[in-house]
Order: C-alpha cells, then sequence, then structure tokens
C-alpha cells in the first residue's frame, strides 16, 4: 500500500474514534459543538497517525494506542484554538475555515480550547482507571509532559514573547523542539510504550520524533514563504509581515530546503535497523518535506 | 484547636506545597511568573482544605492527599483566570488585585491558565508513574471528571449562554453543581479515596461535598447583594448588573439564607457516624455560612 492510501485509511479510524470520545452532550450543546468544529475541521492528524505508525513498528495492538493518539489530537487541537485566539495570533482562518472564536465567539473558544484538553486527560484517565498498566500510564505521563511548560506550552510562551522583537537561532529552535516537536515525538514515544518496545527503541524513536519534527516546522516556514494560500487553508508571508523571525530569515530559502532535507536523512537513517517495517515511518519522513500544505 | 487556626496551618502546608510544585522557571519566566501571580493571590484554599480533612476523617496519610490536593488548586486557579478574561466575565479585580490579563496580558493569562490545568495533570500523572496505586488512579480519574464538560467546564458553559438571558432555577442549580459544586465534591472524594475510605464512606463523603458546594455558591450570591466590596476584594451587585439570574433573583434575600442554613444542617447529618474525627468538617460547613469573603 502507499503512504497516502495508509494515511487516508488511518486518518478514517482516528476519526470514527474521536466521533465516540467526544460525543455531542444534549444537556450542554454549545461546548461539545464548539469542540467538535475545531475537531473535525480537517486535519492532517499527523500526530496520531506518528503514534499508529509507532505502534505499527513495535508490533502494538492499534486498538490500544488509537485513544491515546486520539488524546494527543485533542491537546493538538485545544492549542490552535488558543493559538489563533485575537490576544495571541489572531488568525481568522485555519485550514481554509472560520476559527473557532470567530464561529463561537471569544468566550466559548477559550472554554472549547479549555475542554479538548482537559478531555484528553479524563479519556485517559478513564482508560487506566480501568486497566491500570504501566504502560498507559507512561504514555499519560509522557503525554502531560510534552504538552506542560516544558513542551508545547513553554514554546507558545517563546513565540508570544518573540512577536515584533529579534530573536536569535538558539531560541527559534528551542521554541520550535517545545511547540511543535515535543508533542510529534510524543505521539511516537506513547505508540512505542504501549507497544511494549524496548527502551533503547523508545530513545531512539524519540530521536527520530525530533528530527521530523525541526522538519515539519522548517518546512512550514518554507511553506509561509512559497506556498498557496488555498492549498494551506491560511495566509502567507505572515512572519514577514508580523515581524517575525523564522528559519527562511535566518538561512534564507534554499539553505532551508537542504536543511530540511538533511534532517529527514538524519531522522531515516533512525529505522535502519527496522527493515521493512519502518517503511511507512519513512516514507513519511518524505511526505513532510513534500507537502503542500 | 479552632477552626481558624486549624485552616491556617492548612493553607500555609497548602502554600509552600505549591510553591515547590509550581517552581519560578528560569528559561521561560513569564508563563511561571503569570502562573504563580494567580496560585499566590490569596484564595482561601477552600478546595485542597476539605481534601485534606476528608483525609483526616478516615486516618489517612496527609502527605499523600496534599500534592493532588494543590493539584485540585491549580485547576480552581486555571478556572479563575480564564473566568475573568475580557471574553469571559472581565473582571479586572480579583481578591482585590489585578486579574492576571490585567498585569500579564490577555495572551499570556489564557497560556497560564492553560499551563496551570497541564500542570497539574502533569504533576498527578509524575506521582502514578512512580507509585502506581489505583487510590491515585481514582482519584486522578475523579478530578479529571469533575474539571470536564460535566463537571466545572460544563457549568462555566452554561454561565456564559445564561448571561443577559432568563434561566430556570433548574438550570441554575445545574449550572453551579457543575461549575462549583463538581470540584469540592471531588476534593473530599479524592481525600478519602487516598486514604482508603470504603465506597459507602467515599460516597457519603461525596453527598457532603453537594450539599456545602450548593451552601457555598448560595453564599456568594448573598455575599454579592449584601457584603463588603473591601472584604470581599471584588465588586459586589454585579449579578444585578449584568442582569444575570442567581439564588437572590429567585428567591430573596431571606429565603436564601434559610435555604443554605437547610443545606448546612443537612450537610452535617453526613457527619454523624463519624464521631469527634468530623469536628473539622463540621466547623468548615458553619463557616461557608459565616463567612464574609
Amino acid at each position: 500500500m502507499d503512504l497516502s492510501r495508509y494515511l487516508t485509511e488511518k486518518k478514517q479510524l482516528v476519526e470514527q474514534k474521536l466521533d465516540l470520545l467526544v460525543a455531542k452532550d444534549s444537556e450542554i450543546p454549545v461546548i461539545t459543538e464548539a469542540m467538535r468544529y475545531s475537531l473535525f475541521a480537517g486535519g492532517k492528524r499527523l500526530r496520531p497517525v506518528l503514534a499508529l505508525l509507532s505502534c505499527q513498528l513495535f508490533g502494538g495492538l492499534e486498538e490500544e494506542v488509537l485513544p491515546f493518539a486520539c488524546c494527543i489530537e485533542m491537546i493538538h487541537t485545544y492549542s490552535l484554538i488558543h493559538d489563533d485566539l485575537p490576544a495571541m495570533d489572531n488568525d481568522d482562518l485555519r485550514r481554509g475555515k472560520p476559527t473557532n472564536h470567530k464561529v463561537f465567539g471569544e468566550g466559548y473558544a477559550v472554554l472549547a480550547g479549555d475542554a479538548l484538553l482537559n478531555h484528553a486527560m479524563e479519556t485517559m484517565a478513564d482508560i487506566i482507571v480501568k486497566n491500570p498498566r504501566l504502560e498507559y500510564i507512561r504514555a499519560l505521563d509522557i503525554i502531560c509532559k510534552s504538552s506542560g511548560i516544558s513542551g508545547m506550552i513553554g514554546g507558545q510562551c517563546i513565540d508570544l514573547y518573540s512577536e515584533n522583537k529579534e530573536i536569535n537561532l538558539d531560541t527559534l529552535k528551542s521554541m520550535h523542539a517545545k511547540k511543535t516537536g515535543a508533542l510529534i515525538t510524543a505521539s511516537l514515544a506513547a505508540g512505542a510504550i504501549i507497544s511494549g518496545a524496548e527502551e533503547s527503541d523508545i530513545n531512539n524513536i524519540m530521536d527520530f520524533g525530533n528530527l521530523i519534527g525541526l522538519a515539519f516546522q522548517v518546512t512550514d516556514d518554507i511553506l509561509d514563504v512559497s506556498g498557496s494560500e488555498e492549498k494551506l487553508g491560511k495566509s502567507t508571508n505572515k512572519d514577514v509581515r508580523i515581524h517575525k523571525s523564522n528559519f527562511i530569515s535566518f538561512y534564507g530559502l534554499e539553505k532551508s530546503r537542504k536543511i530540511v532535507q538533511e534532517l529527514i536523512d538524519e531522522a531515516k537513517v533512525k529505522l535502519n535497523n527496522y527493515g521493512s517495517r519502518g517503511y511507512y515511518l519513512r516514507e513519511l519522513a518524505d511526505y513532510i518535506i513534500n507537502r503542500d500544505n
């Protein structure tokens, strides 16, 4: 099967599960409507798919990893809702659709974000209380860490204080490692841990995650200057307009492309030990460079 | 020891632990500063103290309950930060001090709230990964549920869509049971569970929690019309100004006072089986009526 068919299949699987995990509430419909609006606004589902790919790599059971993969997507989605708020990035469009606060108002957008984060934790706690396997607990722990102040939220903070400010390359890299890299890496780690991978394999797949996470972000910066607004579903050249440092401002377009290629090559080396089982993860690493949205 | 000395002592204990659990971060100082600003803005620490009182009632170990009690306080504090935002209640003052967004700006206030919720979950997951006791997992589960869409966030949503709208008494009660009651009840439940209480005792103390939670909220409404702005540290008569239904608008001041007394009497009956061990919880129930802030 080629990667795009694989991705479509897994995306569907994730969305079916998300539909069950974040069901419409009849008593307070507005909150689940707002949560579901952003949850089903057409994301790539990169993080949950990475968790499932990591599960496949280590011979785990997909149905065990799937709910954790969906919780990671809830956390990712909440971060986008809050990130789009007027007080943060002030974005009107996300994936070609009006952002959450444009549809539901700012108050509900704040609450829908809070609710998705809480619901992710609640869903994992529910699984663990029924089946207190240490692997599930470890997955919860790493997901919590990756989305917290030493991970995603920390990265958001660096992002916020970097606006209209000169930052150095180390800060830029640290920002992306936290803001985007941490949750991508946690997705792979959670998939590996739940699948019973050895510690050395867990560390190895996390190294792979750090490399593709950074490559993903540099590609985002490349698409910001060279991509199509229509395909991206959001406005381009945003970083230049708001005077925000990105990889292009440090390296220029050509060198940035070279850096992405090097990161992806290095990432693929991490998969050398896994033979044909690493096929889709290798393909996915290539897809990160070649994507147009 | 009288209740006020007991409360002072436990408040200090909670604050010392919170100081350790939410340490200043050297890499990204602004986020922990914003978190700590609201965390140490002088709350009553009612929820963590309830968890500790429940622990004492069931003969548990205080040091086991304390970190969970602090996590509940983090969740409560995050909800206040987001609740005060211009898109929600738009409050400039909280406990006599400028609200979080007034000091740090809206963007950081959103992130500080997110960070406190995430940090609570991260802290509990860290404890559980080191010591995967089922009691800790059950405490996590009940805390997550009480702060989610079927609990606190659900209540916030009802609150938000009730502004400038007539609501009926059932909706008002449901709003408070979720918004305030759920986390108060979870505090008592978590304390009981971690202390190894029997199921019947856990249910009993949760009934107590539901009753004092509602009494607490009716008292809030009473203080809103009859309290002192100086003592409350916030403006009074707010509900009337923003045309928000509350217990006073349904029952008037006198009947509301009577309802509180009945709720507290009923709550204290739940403690009948525990003899002198229930002393502080009985005192606390009375304190809820007689407080002036």
